[in-house]
């Protein structure tokens, strides 16, 4: 079973009605706890030699990681993250030497967006592996339902960064690799102001955090809305370093990306130059259920790598 | 850093304050979300050949055994459980002849006691591992912290044959171990009810759930309160099969360790015949800080098994 069919299967077993307004296809799950608040629960591990080498990783970014990465997921809701809980499983005994700056990343990458730590647990375990479970608060959940033909897709930041590093470090030293690459993907910025001010202003239709890259989360918007998508080629962001592969199929951006209605796109200009911080126009949501990549008038459709289901 | 030293040193790094009423030496985490309701938020994983052994244990036993160690946190706390997020580790694919019975166990625990799964990821992992974040709700939290000298402890059931089952089972084959043994390692009942009555009535200063041994988490109450305890060994419930020092040091119990006001013991009693459940008075708190095994007017001092801390 790879991811996708997990994503499926697992629908089965979650439950969805009364305070649980959505547990299924979503960043985090969204429980309604008074008339006017909302919870987000979400859950992200890392594990040793799968997500995360410690030859080029230091403990104190790889608990900066696994805060992002869960802080990526609230503010993908448009939420304000809040409490999470730690388990830690460890081959070894653990190491004041590890543990401190393991332990220092993930509390700052928290208390930098208003979280924090409030448990934890330790396991012996022949992998080494990490796992956060993270709830935050919001008014107004941004679901990836919502968006229809006509609203113009946005991301956040420059796209395939984080994975051009992937790239570089097999081909340089970690020296000759820029500073920024490294960043983008050791440390990349998690979403929350942005998200929740979308969130505020209800100017998002729709939105989701690119994990898993940009053509695969975009088919996620539109599979869930059964609307397609046109990308002009040319308004993609491509970071600095990055190929324009990288940039639509590239993971772990932890950039949003989000859809707008056309009559508030004046609001969104005034809360990007509020934010002093660049929006990207990359696409519009279309009625025919396929993504085209369009470039100079000509129209192709493309298909997210590695995401069997994007066929059917 | 052994399990002791780690729950002390996570501590510094552990937020309370504002809405965190309690993130320290606790079940569970304690969140006030609003005037008359508190969330519970806890989470615990297994790991095979450490927590469990799939030679003996079916995948359904293993999906309920995930779910009931983090039940039993919730009941601990006397609240209701609600809502729960899965991360899987697998080094080998997904297969539906395992994945069913052990999200089918997982589901049918929950459920049982009115609780949820709602989330879920799955990564690669060189060792099999599960975890769940569980989050309950009660109007009451029973913290560790209230037991004072002359309240008198309770046992919610019988103890040590979890503790049995390890050991029977290197000396019998499966077939010729008893049900009852079986069944408390593999699928003990979480004291949900119990811990909610409790909770409701405001009957236990204190409570805990026996994980690590009861003379362990005697202690842990003790320690929260700066006091000692004498336990009346031959009142101790020692289980069928199971041996006096099983009952004292053996883990896994998931019964209800508590403290209750003298002046409260009538009510107690009623709740005890209301719900058909025997409850076991083995001692009472004490000033002096030891805990004391007294056995025909002989008191000896006691310390939990492998607890280095406790002489400290």
């Amino acid at each position: 079973m790879n991811e996708t069919e997990w994503l499926k299967y697992l629908k089965k077993y979650l439950f969805e009605g009364s305070e649980v307004v959505k547990s299924k296809n979503e960043d985090c799950a969204v429980i309604k706890i008074s008339k006017n608040k909302y919870l987000l629960f979400t859950t992200d591990a890392l594990v040793e030699k799968v997500h995360f080498d410690l030859k080029y990783t230091s403990f104190f970014e790889l608990g900066k990681k696994l805060a992002i990465s869960n802080l990526s997921d609230i503010a993908a809701m448009g939420g304000e993250p809040r409490w999470g809980l730690l388990t830690l499983g460890s081959p070894s005994p653990i190491q004041i030497s590890w543990i401190d700056p393991l332990m220092e990343g993930i509390v700052s990458a928290l208390k930098t967006f208003g979280a924090y730590l409030i448990g934890g647990d330790t396991v012996k375990s022949s992998a080494f592996f990490l796992n956060l479970a993270l709830l935050g608060e919001t008014k107004n959940p941004i679901l990836r339902k919502g968006a229809v033909p006509g609203d113009l897709i946005f991301v956040s930041k420059p796209l395939g960064e984080s994975s051009a590093f992937l790239r570089l470090k097999k081909e340089k030293s970690l020296e000759e690799i820029p500073d920024t690459i490294k960043k983008a993907h050791l440390s990349p910025e998690p979403e929350i102001t942005l998200g929740k001010l979308l969130s505020k202003y209800k100017l998002a239709t729709s939105m989701i955090d690119i994990s898993d890259g940009l053509l695969i989360d975009l088919w996620r918007i539109c599979e869930e809305n059964e609307v397609g998508a046109e990308l002009f080629e040319e308004k993609i962001p491509v970071g600095e370093f990055a190929t324009l592969e990288e940039a639509l199929s590239g993971g772990e951006d932890y950039a949003l990306l989000f859809t707008v209605k056309k009559e508030n796109i004046k609001k969104l200009q005034e809360l990007s130059s509020k934010l002093n911080k660049k929006l990207f126009q990359i696409g519009v949501i279309t009625e025919k259920k396929k993504i085209y990549l369009v470039k100079d008038s000509e129209k192709k459709v493309t298909s997210p790598k590695g995401f069997d289901h994007f066929s059917s």
